[in-house]
């Protein structure tokens, strides 16, 4: 009795909209919504049209191949653009549209993005290779495909890269989480990364969203790659879209733990020691590490 | 065959009562046992109630919340109040005492918990604004509510907690450890911490069991406010419950991977850089930043 | 209409063989292939065997144990058998040999596995009490046993290791990576650990695969076990299987985000402080600290 | 590889347009289709509304009632108006039209629908007390409600009636043939059915189109109200849409395998005996049985 | 905008307590409830205990089958228990009396149920035996165990038909419409049946709630033992309980489509014709059939 | 405790191997078993290629139909060879021989019954045609291909004859069940059906193993095609595979409920009223009919 009593006046409580106005999104009736369930279908849809042979049907051959990635690329386009739309219709919940437009445009970018799977294989086959030939304990390409949390990490966030270059919001942002929540790797989908791309372990490793990352770079688990500070604006609020994470060049290794913070260059082929603390320019070559106990 | 004997000798093995009785549970026939299933109907749930149009039904307006707020409050009273019964039954098994009391003392408890869902909203809702003001990179409300592990680690940490201070054993501490497998944070919910929290990526968080923590406070990933070292009772084993992690004052940032370690005192708008050792009081307003290589 | 275009297009590009000819794996039809969701059953069905009463049917008494033992060693004998032979497969996917000869050894691996249970349950009750008595925030062994990243960290890595130790490729490494995605702790299954060992909060922590560690060693949060360098060969591809991470002798405790590096040896009973960078030997006993700031 | 080439060979053959074209559906796409899981979904929220306490959540009472049905309602309204517009979309596939002109039909049919709830619950009651007051097996209405085919079939066709009443093409017959399915009575949802009806054991039961049943009228399993003859076209095919079927008055009863055939009029309170063949009008409160053996 | 008014006022008239308190059943919270799902499962595991290698885990054999039986008489008791007590308070709903009262019964009952099954084991192998040996298309005893819908009907009826006799209410009837529903065969669970008994093909029989069936006796499809007429009391109802059903007495079979009304009896070794009705005694070794056309 | 006591000594008495061995069928360790969940996917993806559009797929259009039924046909490969084999195995468990020479046999068999779909369409098609050119209720080919369970009877039907036909043993038999307990129609997969074959109706229908049915043949619901009597042999037991259901020639329509029994032939054109009894020869375009009453 006094159970239901409880449940009333709480439901009373909730319910009044001055309660949670502030952080509302009213959503239009019809339109799709963001759903987790259909980005890690979409993620690995992707993933078995990109790697054949390691995930989806494993008995997939030369000869029988068409079939699967035609079927497979048919539905990733019907789940992908619906939820392409609906990450359209999240970023502009405030402007008027017609929702056909949004459909029409979310089609288009589906297909745009479908098309460049080609090439995402292609520099994806790098970041593997790397991983395989710089890891002395990877016994087989299948070892890197199948459990490496770098391949996952680096694999969503080339699709929510992607997805983000062609406009779309909050999907990609969704997208990198996932592989985030999956791995502890955390790259922003903003940032910009060459192929030969590997990290090791990965746990803990932050790559922030105006990171630019050269080719054959390599991070170990715990490294950040961050802001050192963010203007504000008139009114304290941080100024979005400025260059605030580092630029790392070609073949540059760093060491676990290590932070390299702000806008800041580190050179080509640098290498920057584990745990350390990192804030001004690295040249060229130079190795950078923590003076030892 | 000799599978078949292989088995037979290995249950007979694993059967024997001394192998495994310094570790043993003795469940009480009729009792609920703790689900990690039902927890996360009881996560999601609370999430649905507290940030309508996020969670649950996409589509709630003013008009209907009512009903699907109604609805899953009954339903929370229900689950919540068999996993708390679950929890007294585990906590309390070596008392005896009637099981209808104890389910009594679940109904209670889990009336207090759902009577005390419009303060925990209006606190997280202050979680929310300072991620989203604090941070260049969100984009939205919306980003910050469906994909910031943040969000997901101190709101787990909120429910956790309260449910903590009603006296439930083992429930609360599966709670937060959920949202340390999907997070990387890791957040005791004995800690006390205020309003306007925020932690920035989060991996590798460690927030200890005594912690106190003011409002307007934030984390980046690998902080630790951990324990130096902890006292001993005469059998060796360590003493419970005694204050051993720091105490944080309002308005402090503390920059990733620092440790800040015992009960010590960081006072009020103190800044702690990345990558240090802290183990000693930092007064208001200091500034603590690692020496550069 | 053009969406249909791209895809036709896609979908050749995507089928043509030399686009992934370098990491293609060929499955031989009617070979079982590693499946994720088995090798999830085969921990869930280990842990309820070797923990009675937390895991699986939680009402099991002394009296009916042995059926509920006897059915999921079945059922365990007949999926690891499965996965068993998957990874024979995919380990000796370039060998020609009978079918029924690997089916026969992967039964026979899978009986060792088994055999090995008991001695297994044994061991980890020793984890399970060091993480009870060196934790303050610990209330009761089923806390410990339900919700400690550490314990299945450990659980599957000891599962993980009896199976890299009896010959079977990949799988091993699948289960690891199981643990080091639900916990943030990435233990190689080539590691070697003693008895009495913990892990407290455990994110980011990683242990490497030549890594030997001793009894009643305690490590925290964020270290790493990993190593300096490794030896190219004259094609510069990395040497496997050389002992390149270090040995930690029994008694060591080793604090949050220290990293040791390289085949050095740290002495029985020594202490490493956090954030600090090991590469050299450290004697029996000795205390290595962060000079703080 | 010959099982490759049979599987080539049968694509192809399969794939050829000319083979299905006399009965292939061009499916406009966008648009969306029967789906037998959403209109099982249908029946049973339609069921929890109309029956409290027997479907759904159980524990509803006098004062949360409300906001299950709510909820439900909402749900109801959601899944059956694109139920709905899949039969529209697949009854007028030849008609050009706007989607959002079918859309808006589907939304007021709905609507429709739902007012019509509360009437359909009155004449359901009338039929399940007609089922316990003349069954000396019935124990309960909870029997009734939970067990008896009868209602099952009735409900459903109670439901498909009143869509087929507001031109809703395909879905009727689809839900109707689910209750068929289910309980082996075949009840077309075209049939007029008065109140207080009931159908005993019900399996072979078959009602035709064109059929007319009055008040208080009791059925046996077996019972066939079906067509003798029909009027062909001067193509040879059967006219549709003629009266041909029995008009059964009030108060009559029909026993087991009964045959009642063509459009004759089974006049009020007249019994027809089991096992027969009827094909002429029967007078009110005649009764017609077998000649015994 | 218009729905939701629609819903609006829907929602209030079907929540207007008078409109379904005829057919209201109170729940009382904490009570179990009838679940379909869990018959369904009592029966999968009845029918895997008395089926060994049939149904459940189909590699039993005779060394590890106890295992199997012992987990699996472990579940149906705890499944069982709780659905004999959902009976119980269904049946008893407007008794007071203490659960645990009930609970206990329900214990007892389940006990006695489960003491059965081994001679209900020997009963159904009866019925195996004269389905395989009576029909020529019977390939093997699989077929008839794994195909034939007799052997499900007859098998859920001699489950039902134990727990009515032990006083359970509202279940067995529930179990004996999942054969109905499944098969198209209906047997009342308060018939009494003898062993080798057998139905071919099924579909349309009836048999009534006092029917009395011999051994040996055999049906065919369409088979209705029923009543003939009953008794109302002074308000015009049924009067409940009364013998109305024939007596089929030993080795008797009766054809297709024919029809036993009433309490009569058919001699032992009598055979009933197809499509015929009888309401009058037949003798022993009596033939009785249609006159043909 | 007695519980546990009854437990006990159940298991005890329901282990025994003499009490079940008389239908005790021994499984061989890594033979495959006969499952339902597999038969009805078998069903399904060969209902998804024989009608696209559909069934799986709505929206295969002739650009990707190809996609869509290679994948298909892949799998229904893959699934129907090992319950192909299973069914081998259960039918031959008494005969020694390699599972790779089974296994061969299977794969031949499904690869010759893969061959035969083209031509199973096409004859399926005729059914369609006729079902809707011969019911006034019918409205489009949709409505027939969605919901007529003359059609999912019949296409059962088609393909489990096609099995027997190539020899499998006990899946047919399953698969013609499946339809039996969806649509209450009894088609024997023994039983020979020309083309233009339609039920209406159908619950009750039974076409017994040695029936032959000319083309454009109709049947009513509850319709008999039975054997009168059967052969015994000396040791008592019914002569298997002989001739003894009737042989009904083209262009016959049979009335409801009627039963036609025995090797008897309906001639050509013949027209067999409801519910009548029919053990002799009927001519070449006669018509039967019941007296009437």
């Amino acid at each position: 009795m006094s159970q239901t009593t409880t449940i009333f006046s709480v439901v009373k409580q909730l319910s009044q909209y001055d309660t949670f106005e502030q952080i509302y999104h009213r959503h239009r009736h019809g339109e799709p919504f963001p759903s987790s369930d259909a980005l890690h279908q979409i993620i690995d849809i992707t993933r078995s049209v990109l790697f054949p042979g390691y995930f989806g049907n494993p008995s997939v051959d030369a000869d029988t191949i068409h079939y699967h990635i035609g079927v497979n690329l048919e539905k990733l386009s019907e789940i992908l653009c619906e939820q392409v739309l609906s990450g359209i219709c999240f970023g502009e919940c405030e402007k008027e549209g017609k929702l056909s437009e949004k459909q029409q445009k979310a089609c288009e970018i589906t297909s745009t993005f479908i098309s460049s799977l080609p090439r995402m294989r292609k520099v994806l086959i790098t970041d593997i290779e790397t991983a395989y030939y710089g890891d002395p304990a990877a016994k087989s390409f299948a070892e890197i495909i199948l459990c490496y949390p770098a391949i996952k990490a680096i694999s969503n966030y080339r699709i929510a890269h992607e997805l983000l270059t062609l406009g779309v919001p909050l999907i990609p942002r969704m997208i990198s989480e996932m592989a985030h929540s999956e791995t502890g790797i955390d790259i922003h989908p903003g940032a910009t990364i060459g192929s030969y791309f590997t990290i090791d372990h990965g746990t803990g490793v932050v790559i922030g969203e105006t990171t630019v990352i050269g080719d054959h770079v390599k991070l170990y688990q715990g490294v950040t790659l961050g802001a050192k500070s963010f203007e504000l604006d008139e009114s304290g609020n941080p100024v979005k879209n400025i260059p605030r994470h580092p630029i790392i060049e070609d073949n540059v290794i760093i060491y676990s733990n290590a932070s390299i913070l702000g806008r800041i260059t580190i050179g080509e082929g640098a290498v920057i020691g584990g745990n350390i603390w990192v804030t001004t320019d690295v040249a060229k070559g130079e190795k950078v590490v923590q003076r030892r106990f």
